[in-house]
This record gives C-alpha cells, sequence and structure tokens, in this order.
C-alpha cells in the first residue's frame, strides 16, 4: 500500500524565513541529515538570530528576508500566517526562478491567497502545514524528531510543478512525517475542529481562571492535576501564531465553534435539570470517538513501522 | 515546614466497596506495602470481582456490601458517587463501631448528604477525594503508583475523629499522596472548575465531532494531533462515574460554566469582527498562567523530594 521511502531530497541553500519551533526543528533535520550545505536564517529579531547561530541551526543569518532568499534553492516560510504575505512581497524580487517556496502555516486558503499575488513563479509555491508542536516557541524549543510520526498535510494551488510538490514531499518524509494532499479549504474545515476550536476554547477556559478571585485562582493552579493541566498546555501556545489562525480562518471556526456552542447549551441543561440519562448516553458515545482515535493512532504506527525507515530508528 | 512522614498505618481487614481504577489502585498500595491483612472486595459485577481475584488485588470477594464490611477496621467507598448513600444505607447495620469508612468520590457534599444519615457512628467517617487517575475504568487499570505526588483532599465533618482523620491522612501519604484538609463546599467549588468544567467541555467539543458528517470525522480522528487528542483523552472516562458528579456537584459547574460561556462569547464576538488585540492580549494573559502551573508543579516536586520518600524512590 505505502510506496517505498524516496531519497531525501538536497539542497545547495535553504532559507528559513522565521526561525522558531517549526522552521527550527525542521533546520535540525536538515542540519542532522546533511540535506542542506547551507542555512540562512530570516529573523525580525536579532536575538532569535543569535540564538540560531548559537544553536548551530543556521550558518548565516539576517533580518533581511530579500537578502535571505538570494540563491536559495529552498524557501520556508516560518513566520506568523498573518506576516507570510508581506514575506512574499519582499522577497519576489531577489528571489531565484527555480527555487521552490513553501510554509508551515497552521492555515492555507488564507496564506495562499495573500502570498501568490506577490510571486512570480507560481508554479514554484508548495503551501504546507506540518500538524506537530509543542506549546514552546522559537529556536529554543526546537529538536529534530518534532515531525516524527505526525502528518504533513501539503496543498498546492493548480498552478503548482509536480516536482517541486515531490521535492517537498520528500522532505517532510525525511523528518519522519506522514504526508497528505488536500485542498486548502478542505484542510482549513479538518484544522478548525481539531485544532482551532480546542485552542479557543482551551484559551477561554484558562482565561476564565485567570479572571478568579484570586484565593480561588491559587488553588485551582494547585489541584490542576484533574483535567485543567491539559488546557493550561495548549494555551500556553504562542499568542500572535494562534491570533493570527483565529482571524484568518474565521469562517471555519465559526462555523464549528456554534456547533459546539448549541452542544454545550444542551449540557449545561441537562445538568440543571438533573437529565442523568443524556449525560450518560453522550458520554458513553465520546467514550467510542476516544477510542476512534487510539485505533487511528495505532494504525498509523504499524503502517509506519513497515514504510518510514526513521520511525524504526525511534 | 512538611513533617516527618508518619508510620504507615495497617488494618486487619480492608473493605473495598468498588474495586476500579482508585479503589484497585488503592488496594494494589495496601498490597505491596503489607498494610493489610486481608482485602475483601465487593461489587455488584460478578466479572469485575473475578478480574480482582486474578489480578491478586483481593482476598475474598463478595456482591453484599453488608457482608463485606463485617469485620473490617477499614471500609472505602470507591463506587459511584451516585451510589455512595445506597452503599452507606446496605452497611449500617454489620458495620464495627471502631470501623474508619472514607470514600474516594470527586464531589463531597453530595455524598456526605447521601452517607451520613445511615452511619452509626459519624465520628469514623473521613470523606476524602484523591486527585489522580487515567481515562480507563475497571480492576484492570489500577496500578500502585497512580497517587504518586498528586494530591488527596480529605474534607473531614464536624464530628470526624481527630485519630480516625490521622489514620487516613497517613494511608493517603503512604500511597505517595500530599494530603489537603478542606471543607466539603470549598472543594466542591475548586474541583467544579479544575476538573468538573474541563471534562465538561472535553465531552462536548467530542460529542460535537460525533455528530459530524462521516467524511469529516474519519479525517478529524486522523488529524487529531492538533490539539483534539488530549480532548478525547479526557472525554474517555468513565461515563456513569461523571454522570454522577454533574448531577450531584450542579451548582458549583453551573456557576462556573456561565462564566465560561461568557468568556467564550466574548471572543467570539472577537473573531467575528477581526479584534486581534483581545484575542492576543488573552493568549498572553494564558500563558502566564500555563507558566503558573509549571511553577506549582515544580515547587511541589521540590518539597516532595525533600520530605516524601515515595517519590524518591521514583
Amino acid at each position: 500500500m505505502t510506496p517505498a521511502t524516496p531519497s531525501p531530497p538536497t539542497f545547495n541553500r535553504v532559507a528559513m524565513i522565521g526561525i522558531g519551533l517549526i522552521n527550527g526543528s525542521l533546520a535540525k533535520v536538515l542540519k542532522r541529515d546533511g540535506l542542506a550545505d547551507e542555512i540562512v536564517a530570516c529573523s525580525r529579531r536579532e536575538e532569535t538570530l543569535t540564538r540560531a547561530r548559537d544553536l548551530g541551526i543556521a550558518d548565516r543569518t539576517t533580518t533581511d528576508p530579500a537578502e535571505a532568499v538570494i540563491g536559495a534553492d529552498l524557501v520556508v516560510i516560518g513566520t506568523p500566517t498573518g506576516a507570510a504575505g508581506t514575506v512574499a512581497e519582499a522577497i519576489a524580487s531577489t528571489l531565484d526562478r527555480r527555487a521552490i517556496i513553501t510554509d508551515v502555516g497552521s492555515i492555507k486558503s488564507k496564506v495562499i491567497d495573500d502570498v501568490l499575488p506577490h510571486l512570480p513563479f507560481r508554479g514554484r509555491f508548495v503551501p504546507g502545514h506540518p500538524v506537530a508542536g509543542t506549546e514552546n516557541s522559537g529556536p529554543d524549543a526546537a529538536f529534530d524528531t518534532l515531525f516524527v510520526g505526525r502528518h504533513c498535510i501539503l496543498t498546492p494551488i493548480a498552478e503548482t510543478d509536480p516536482d517541486a510538490l515531490a521535492t517537498v514531499r520528500a522532505l517532510w518524509e525525511a523528518a519522519g512525517s506522514r504526508v497528505e494532499i488536500m485542498t486548502p479549504a478542505h484542510h482549513d474545515q479538518v484544522l478548525a475542529i481539531t485544532s482551532h476550536l480546542p485552542h479557543l476554547i482551551a484559551y477561554t477556559i484558562v482565561g476564565t481562571v485567570a479572571d478568579l478571585e484570586d484565593h480561588l485562582q491559587t488553588e485551582v493552579l494547585r489541584y490542576s492535576a484533574g483535567g485543567f493541566t491539559d488546557f493550561t498546555r495548549i494555551a500556553g501556545s504562542d499568542p500572535v501564531m494562534w491570533r493570527d489562525i483565529f482571524l484568518h480562518n474565521k469562517e471555519a471556526v465559526l462555523e464549528m465553534l456554534g456547533r459546539f456552542s448549541e452542544d454545550l447549551s444542551a449540557l449545561q441543561r441537562a445538568i440543571r435539570w438533573g437529565d442523568g440519562e443524556t449525560l450518560e448516553t453522550l458520554f458513553t458515545r465520546t467514550r467510542a470517538i476516544r477510542r476512534g482515535v487510539i485505533a487511528e493512532g495505532q494504525a498509523y504506527q504499524r503502517r509506519a513501522a513497515v514504510s518510514d525507515r526513521r520511525l524504526d530508528e525511534d
């Protein structure tokens, strides 16, 4: 069923625009496996670039995106998604005409809308989203196994060259990811419920706690082991990145949020009126979903174990 | 600051009413450390009792609570909280007058209201709640380190004998827990937000997914790594236990749910109107809370490392 693992792609110069958790981890993969002769990291903040050099994940650094992409055969946009269009505009004139441009943003339609008008060679654009991360950010949070066993969704546009898509696919497979292809709109809909809505809810409940009376809040932190910890982990994620995600995947998030709110109101009503049957029926259904998630994960691990050499090393 | 660890208490006969994750794990601690000459397990289901015997966590078993408590010097009620009153009524006439009765329920006020009228000797009742668990249930889910490093909250009533309280405290400390004392009402308020509301929300969002169109649901399960997995873990918890918790801590849960819903509406509005500043401000605050949770955990680990021999063994 699964094709043999292709040879990992190699690059002369990779330009990383933004060098945080995701791009930093990808840079570590490139370094570890010798897939890039040179990595150029770009960030607006000098201190981030200093860390990237100290960590050995960048050979050269610059605060100027236009300079960063000169001579690069791969450009990875890893800024908050709200900045992707600005980056594309900045690099358009210095970009090599054969350079592949990809990104790692958690939303795809809006990024594509923002980036595309600026690109001189649309066929080289391969929008992507590695579904991986931790609540930490910045180059110090990066590690080279971040993508192992995780999905990476690529959402090529109509003009994307097959060879550019194949190269980006092979890159993520080299990082240990399982690559899936879908349309940008479908990606945004699926992620709205698997990722964006859970983050929004986690942010909300942790915010509710932040507004509690002081004495109660202290105890909430102390006894948070009973469920709340998972929410704080999610709600510790990068604020600017998530602000952009909600603003730029607005329609899909509001749609899923509407469904969630209706369902929550129904449960609230069941609690108020002592309707134990409604509660128990729902909780039994959700337990089945949990088993579905575990089964999907296990099925993937089995497939991956036979097809992916990186997972074998784990 | 922390008193020296007391000697673990020993018992002639411990009656476990209900032998699931919590009571099963406590039974494993008693067996491991030789703290009980005999453990009698009671459950309505014969297959559960067979597993308890096979796992070596019960020396004797019975489906009759009244029989289980005969000659016991410790009785641990570990049923869903909705059954605690029925259990108390059933054991009242066969209970030894010196037997300590405790429970492990996640809500305290309602359990005390249900149990107390049936007890012939109120001074021996020590309501308790080990804040520990996994999403798995039944005796097969039990393990003897479940309570290590976790809080156990005891909520003595006005009549509780100091020696009974001290014995139950020492029992949980022997299991590796950090014991805290508070009033039943305060316990229920703190747990409503640290545990009950997070569970309610997790149940809701996983239920929302369960109602999605089939093709979308399949993909949600596949890409659930991006935040949703944490929710499915929580929402995989025991349905009957959680039904009872929501029904019996109704006031505190509805109060916290009201605050949460207001906050969620405010965020929804910010997304709809593109108010990025409100989003970023909140997300920055919640990140600070996350750091508070981590700091509280680390502070506890440091205290525990010097004061608790069991943690040292870890």
